[in-house]
């Protein structure tokens, strides 16, 4: 079954917000079987909302939106829907009690009207409960032209919607599902895109299996695609065992979860040393649930004085090479190492820009050192790019460097 | 001028890749003045990229589309633009040698043909130079059924598209722009979207201003778009000054942006001592340029262990309260000052979950301590959502509080 995303929201055209709920449904879709054909962003206006609706409608099985359910005047996916499809809009007396309980709890005097429009539900739809925020998401079984469609509304701030999406919404989609497409993918660390793709195309030659690519400052991710699960899963083996001890371990697409399980699997523990990367790392890894049976902590020494103060590196390390030098780092990392008691470690000190470049030290030079129990090793970095590039792939660089110093242990 | 943007990739839709090219695209043509009206999302596919364009050239001036222009044959934005306008593809020698020569840098022996397909540029189109990977960028001025179109080709990595489009795009853009729509913004820390909306419209009423508000956990932002560009400036001032001191300075629409201009105004510096938050906070002052003015460092002390050995919180409080308590967050962030040596401090502490809750310590429970000067306060939250909201909540609020704090200085 196709399934299309309408995002709404004049933020996500402004950049004010960016938008990760297609990521997230994205993901979920996918691991179920389903895929997103197509995506389309839109004003909070009701005539582009249409035009989305009739270009989506026509091509898809399942339509999702985000957004426009609250109870503000651009809040209005709920009417344009029901506009398109020809459905009349009631309210649901149940919604308006649960609507008028919360407010009450606000304790911010007389509900206004406005806060109603939100237990404004089509005929036939079934009530999402929203058990993060006020708005409810719907579920319609309708048609357009004489074909059925299926249009589920759901809330446009993350926190609401993904839960939603999860418990209410996944369950009745993999009961209805009939035809699927099934993906295999998995990561190469540190590879070049066109050779990968070569030896990839050597296996995979003809077979009804499509095939794509993304490559990041980590590596390159593979996606194998098709109706025939068995077969993507032979040939996901094989090309697996093809590229060896490059791929990441348990299907991972991401560094920080294959430092993670690689550490977890020795009963490692991890420290960070950061400066120019200021807690990416250390915030990284925390991401990750469960992150405590690895990760111990880290010192984020932005300023020199700390480098020296909390980190205890030598003031003629600082003044001799400089808080951006293979010896500083050396130290940040032993250091770290040490004092949190720690197996393994990662320290960065770099120039991230704009500013803080000198004649030999350039906006774009790293300093990544780790160690894992008695190895250790530090390697210089010219990285290209904003600072928000350079930040990233020393955080993607630091990692590389564990994952091997890992497998040399 | 009405410009659409194309995002293509498979990734995007699969949600492997969180899509920020729109994000970023978005926020540099409002600050110009332009506004996307729309946005798709499309896959690898000829065939759903023709439909796009279908459907958003004939609503559109100006036509980006990004990713699809690299060496892979999962890479073939320039043909089916070619094909949809009918214009040829010839190869640059130019560019050939470029690439050639760039091939030899890498030492990866003979360079393979396919590599040469980002030298194929469409008749008469512009070449945009990509001086952070391989894959040129495009501009074409051309037409569909007798109206002009300009359409821009930009590479999907963000390190490539980013600065092509502020060096190369940016500047012959804003040469050609006539009419323009002007935004005029701010944000309101910590307001219910609501109550915003309410006294925003009494302000505005039927004047020709279109308003808009995105609620996050940091506030409301408020958005008037408009072509008359003084009539937003003053009306965005009436309402700044009715917002009065819950009004970022600066035209500010992030929390973390207004915090460092409030310490740098101040000439105090920051330290935070992180738990549950895992560096998150010290990672989003760090991200802004000339953030070492202000912040000197952090302490993530994510064991129980960190935080008494290098945050020297005394064992007692850890044993009687508990890591997640007000009392630790409370010496947590005195001590970070005291031991940082700075005017002022955050502390967090709490259960982000999944895992971590007790009966008593539910996920969610989290206790943010901050101190400027002598003034310190430290707040209990119960936050609902996932581990990323949590997260993203405690931050958030982290901010608020300290703001707060540095008004009442």
């Amino acid at each position: 079954m196709k399934v299309s995303v309408i995002s709404t929201g004049s933020e996500l055209l402004r950049g004010t917000t960016v938008n990760t709920n297609l990521a997230f449904l994205g993901q979920a879709l996918t691991a179920a079987g389903f895929s997103i054909e197509r995506g389309a962003i839109v004003p909070d206006s009701g005539r582009s909302m249409t035009e989305a609706l009739a270009n989506l409608v026509p091509v898809s099985d399942i339509i999702i939106t985000t957004g426009g359910l609250g109870p503000t005047s651009d809040d209005i996916t709920r009417q344009v829907v029901c506009e398109f499809f020809g459905l009349k809009l009631m309210e649901d007396p149940e919604l308006r009690k649960k609507l008028e309980a919360h407010w009450l709890c606000l304790k911010r005097g007389h509900a206004p009207e406005a806060l109603f429009s939100q237990a404004q539900v089509p005929e036939n739809a079934v009530v999402l409960e929203n058990r993060n925020g006020t708005a409810p998401g719907l579920w319609l079984n309708t048609q357009k032209n004489g074909c059925s469609k299926i249009i589920i509304l759901l809330p446009g701030p993350p926190s609401e919607l993904e839960p939603m999406f999860s418990e209410e919404v996944m369950p009745k989609l993999t009961a209805i599902a009939a035809e699927r497409t099934f993906t295999e993918h998995f990561m190469v660390a540190g590879a070049a895109e066109l050779m990968i793709q070569q030896q990839v195309e050597a296996v995979i030659g003809y077979l009804p299996v499509e095939l794509a690519y993304c490559a990041s400052a980590e590596g390159v991710r593979v996606f194998l695609t098709g109706p025939d699960r068995p077969l993507l899963k032979t040939k996901a083996a094989e090309l697996k065992k093809l590229f060896g001890i490059a791929v990441l371990a348990n299907d991972s697409l991401s560094l920080v979860e294959e430092v993670s399980f690689q550490l977890r699997s020795r009963k490692f523990t991890l420290s960070t040393a950061e400066s120019c990367t200021g807690g990416m790392i250390a915030a990284a890894i925390t991401d990750l649930a469960g992150s405590s049976d690895v990760f111990k902590g880290s010192i984020v020494a932005y300023s020199n004085e700390i480098k020296g103060k909390i980190l205890g590196i030598p003031g003629e390390i600082l003044i001799k090479h400089g808080a951006v030098s293979e010896e500083c780092v050396a130290a940040m990392v032993d250091n770290v190492c040490a004092r949190f008691d720690t197996d393994a470690g990662i320290a960065v000190s770099g120039i991230a820009g704009p500013g803080g470049a000198t004649e030999d030290k350039p906006v774009g030079l790293v300093f990544i050192g780790v160690r894992v129990k008695e190895l250790a090793e530090v390697r210089k970095f010219n990285f290209r790019g904003s600072r928000e590039t350079v930040r990233n792939r020393a955080v993607a660089n630091a990692f590389r460097m564990l994952r091997e110093l890992l497998f040399r242990q």
